[in-house]
């Protein structure tokens, strides 16, 4: 396969598998989730946030190539902050937009068992893969651009109460697709055999199934409910 | 707390988060389930089942105590077998009696990601945890026995399809009585601090979650479907 066919396949990966697609997301971008559906996503993502750092170091530490290194921890930087404030700090101006308490979204005891499941496997996927496996799992980041614009319109538009909490989305604008190059660049020149080039396509599936299930555990509890879980501390959108 | 209020406070957590309340199972139960949603379950359960080994050979890992160690391999033995059937071949058994093909259930590519998640959570729950944690996360089996034979009155009575299958459920009536008096006579004598002995209940709870978010997987995706994971693979029981 040529890098422009590395390229396609990866394309209709995203394409058919990516989470823009998702019906919470489908209904998050026509203005038809209620504040506390928009909370349980803001404070659930935030469990997804605070592990991107962990699991990018993690990719450091298995790099022996000291300007690979060099180029991914600015994604480090990016999220926990330099001289700037960090995405992570973002996202907690997000959910203080939504009506969340800061402390109560860092202590984290109130995300969804499924939403925990599904990004403690991403770090493991990345823990457990090899080097290409792991940067793989990073090219979402491919279709990332698209539907952050998307969100960042329907957001202004339908939920006008999140205003002050948009600088998360016009930070990744930028950062997503350089991010992305960087990530593809490396696939393509390091997956050398065909068995490796299905292993990129199959890390960036895998992360779009842990992505999807995120939205899955959201969408079966706040918005077709099949059934709380009965755990303790769960986010209750009435209790706020 | 003395051994009795631990107990207490175990059947506490059964009560209010085992899976026994699920609605899938209470749907199950009930005779509501069609051909393709037992299919479902019998292929996704099949992935927790063949996992169940290896985590009890973790927590045999974590042991220096070779009493210990002789007791708690009673449990691989059950499950793996020995001079006669073990649990996972019944399983098997259970699948084909459902209309899979073996090797279609033992290959997995099938197997809902949010059940993997789940499953894989509990194993690294047990990898992770102090060895009293590890054994605490089985006490569930406290309660398996009354789930098990109300299984099997309503499987003989709605779904008699499966009649040949239900040789594990037999082997677990007295097997999981037997290994959760073991595991809460451990947990009770080990955990000699409150703080251990809400580390116990702790576990308890966390394991039930994970119990519950495999059928959350179940019911989302076929019973009350908001979505069909874009996967690739997943069983479709038009398909079978």
């Amino acid at each position: 396969m040529d890098k422009a066919t590395l390229r396609q396949r990866l394309q209709h990966v995203g394409e058919t598998m990516y989470h823009h697609l998702h019906p919470f997301h489908l209904r998050m971008h026509a203005g038809e989730l209620t504040r506390g559906q928009m909370q349980a996503w803001v404070l659930n993502r935030y469990y997804y946030q605070s592990c991107i750092p962990i699991k990018d170091a993690i990719i450091l530490s298995k790099s022996d190539d000291a300007a690979f290194r060099r180029a991914w921890r600015k994604r480090i930087i990016d999220h926990d902050g330099d001289a700037g404030v960090g995405g992570i700090e973002k996202w907690l101006q997000l959910a203080e937009a939504a009506g969340l308490e800061r402390d109560y979204v860092i202590r984290g005891h109130a995300i969804l068992p499924g939403v925990r499941y599904a990004v403690d496997a991403y770090v493991n996927l990345v823990r457990e893969g090899t080097l290409l496996e792991a940067v793989s799992s990073s090219l979402t980041e491919l279709f990332a651009g698209n539907l952050i614009a998307l969100r960042m319109d329907a957001l202004a538009k339908y939920y006008p109460w999140l205003q002050h909490g948009l600088a998360y989305f016009q930070g990744r604008l930028t950062q997503a697709p350089e991010d992305a190059a960087f990530a593809f660049e490396y696939a393509a020149e390091h997956a050398t055999t065909p068995q490796m080039q299905a292993l990129v396509i199959r890390s960036l599936q895998r992360k779009c199934s842990l992505l999807w299930a995120q939205l899955d555990a959201l969408q079966y509890c706040y918005v077709e409910p099949g059934s709380m879980p009965p755990q303790p501390f769960i986010f209750q959108p009435e209790a706020q």
